[in-house]
């Protein structure tokens, strides 16, 4: 059987039983949700076997640091997954809910009702804790789900989602609403987003090579979960230790997220005083500056940031840092190097504030705060797939309410256009 | 210059207007559709003058009689056209509206609110009003937009864009925010939807050959305006008298439109009493009956629907006829064959009604009344760009806020995150 084969048999089998998904009911799909995160709790054991073979491939293959962090799942992190299931089960049920609703003069009822989307394609890599996350969130909205995890988390994935299909299909999950694309083959994932017929909606979230692809390739819809090069920009009218305290957790909290700044924007007025402090305080956290020619000046000692830098999610403890003549540079900035991620000010000019609200075209827009705030928890959504970097359909963190449409529905008695 | 710097040109040139359309107030946008509608009002010898040319043309290309008539603009159609923009400017300004608003414990204060999209393409066929319809909407919407009209109505495309804009810059329109491409070449399309940095939404309406072509290379994101191979499923239960006159008027009382029926389900138990009276009413109406082995049993001197009938949206007077076992029968083969736009059923029994509903899977669903209901004006929205038969976004008419997406603003005082 050829891959495209066997592809379009998991395409169709999901198209199936995202028909059968929309005939659970809430209270069936939430103790569906409970019997998973009981089965993970009890065989805990199989996910740190599973997952110490991965570990073993990871240190053979000599895969960084940071990425052996992310595949590890230890008993706290075991106790994280199910704990967001047993959250998932908690959340209000979308699906069903009257959005709009009309009456008409010649007695037509219009309703408008959220609705599942179909069948969703995730594909992602690294932390295995997506396999259970998205399985859940798209269980909980009626969704049939075809995961495609990276190859370093394939025992894990496996371990996980055998587990998850093994309580569901003791409690009434429909066959082949959740499967996992196993098959090592690069092409795996062009084929899979090249079938419309069976796919919906398809979710990469990765890395640039995988997000490329994807959009070159696919003829489904999709939605990126892209890189977040996100900026703070320091406004001459800025509180400058609100700024720093705010740039410093925005860089060194936790700077391996999409969350967290990459480059910063100075106003040329406050540059002289503002950067040296920036300076010494980064430097405090182990921070790597690169800077524009301007900023340079100020700052001799450290590197030139090139234009790739202001392209570049580092993930890392570097920071890159241009100086702009007013608030409109700064705009142009984000808009031509970012990422439409998470982007702030820090200013008291509300006209400032304003225009930068305005065209900052990006998911969330902080004024006077820190980009670390853009995720789902955060936002009051309570479980997230990840964080769109498109504008269509969902943009920012996307929650159980973004992973449904609508459908209207017309009740009559009869009647006809005239 | 070659067609792709041309197109670049065009793009970034849209992206920047886009930026500059975000500082118009509701007030600024009502009062430059106005004077659009005036312009056009007072120069509509012009656009009547170039309509000629394009109808002259399309006679010597021995174009179809109905591809003709839809290229028309007369008078009365001309008005329609001016008044839709006047309609437009009353209809609220979605842009800005807040979705959602909480405040945080820590005092941050999260916003949900409707922005703009950015560029729209918009690529279209035939009927010239489109051209006026899409540029009020997006102006009114704060989308800059990208038209491509069809080669058989460019003198008259070309002519109402020029009154538009006549019209937008003295009044206050930024320059660029719409632009028609005039390029013949067929890869003009295919290179505006490779441009991702600078289109945030392709909208293809029209012939399948269009669509197709830019599900095949698109790379931005797409809301299909396809074909609608709309359904009426005719249950046991039905009142056969109100079956019938739906079935008329879903079929004759506009057969050339995407929401008229394309193909009838009958349940089996009633095909023997039905048919037959249907066979009449539609030979009345001059409609041609194709059928499947069982209802050609019963109405023996119609032609054998062949698969391909299934999936055909006639957009004229011929009926595709099926008899189906039952309710799941029908919903089978509505989401395997149809476009997914607008089916019905009729029927007196309440669960049959409730299957039908949850599991098309379309933008509308009808219990017990025509098909013919799916537009922007029934269903409240004053105006629509067209019919989404895509399920991402936007779903069936599409309307102001459709051509929305939204941000969050979070207004902070310092916050950082723990």
């Amino acid at each position: 059987m050829t891959i495209e084969h066997t592809l379009r048999e998991i395409g169709s089998r999901a198209k199936a039983a995202s028909t059968q998904l929309q005939l659970l009911t809430t209270d069936e799909k939430n103790a569906i949700l409970q019997a998973m995160a009981n089965e993970l709790h009890e065989h805990r054991e199989v996910i740190k076997r599973e997952n110490a073979k991965d570990l073993a491939f990871a240190e053979t293959a000599q895969l960084s640091k940071a990425l052996i962090d992310r595949l590890l799942l230890d008993d706290v992190r075991i106790d994280n997954m199910i704990a967001s299931i047993r959250r998932i089960a908690m959340l209000p049920d979308p699906v069903g809910k009257i959005l709009h609703e009309h009456e008409k003069n010649n007695g037509l009822l219009i309703k408008k009702i959220r609705t599942p989307i179909g069948v969703i394609a995730m594909i992602y890599e690294s932390r295995p804790n997506v396999t259970a996350d998205v399985s859940a969130l798209c269980l909980k909205t009626s969704n049939a789900a075809i995961l495609r995890g990276g190859k370093e988390a394939l025992h894990t994935n496996q371990a996980i989602l055998e587990l998850l299909l093994a309580a569901g299909y003791k409690t009434g999950l429909p066959h082949h609403a959740l499967q996992l694309i196993t098959i090592p083959d690069h092409d795996a994932v062009r084929l899979l987003i090249q079938m419309p017929e069976y796919i919906d909606l398809a979710i990469p979230r990765g890395g640039p090579s995988l997000i490329n692809m994807v959009v070159e390739h696919a003829r489904v819809p999709v939605i990126k979960h892209d890189k977040g090069v996100c900026h703070t920009y320091v406004d001459k009218t800025a509180s400058l230790d609100m700024a720093l305290n705010i740039c410093v957790n925005a860089k060194c909290q936790r700077p391996g997220v999409c969350n967290a700044m990459e480059s910063l924007l100075v106003h040329e007025a406050i540059a002289e005083t503002f950067l040296p402090r920036l300076q010494a305080a980064m430097e405090a956290h182990h921070v790597t500056l690169k800077g524009d020619h301007l900023s340079r000046k100020i700052l001799p000692r450290i590197e030139e940031a090139t234009d790739t830098d202001w392209y570049t999610e580092y993930l890392d403890l570097i920071l890159s840092v241009k100086i702009v003549k007013d608030v409109h540079a700064a705009i142009y900035h984000i808009n031509h190097y970012g990422s439409h991620h998470s982007d702030a000010i820090v200013s008291e000019d509300r006209a400032a504030q304003q225009l930068f609200v305005n065209q900052v075209d990006s998911s969330a827009v902080y004024i006077n705060a820190s980009t670390r705030f853009t995720d789902g928890g955060e936002f009051g959504m309570g479980a997230e797939i990840g964080i769109s970097t498109d504008k269509l359909h969902a943009r920012g963190p996307m929650g159980l309410e973004e992973l449904t449409t609508y459908k209207y529905i017309i009740y009559g008695q009869g009647q006809v256009r005239g």
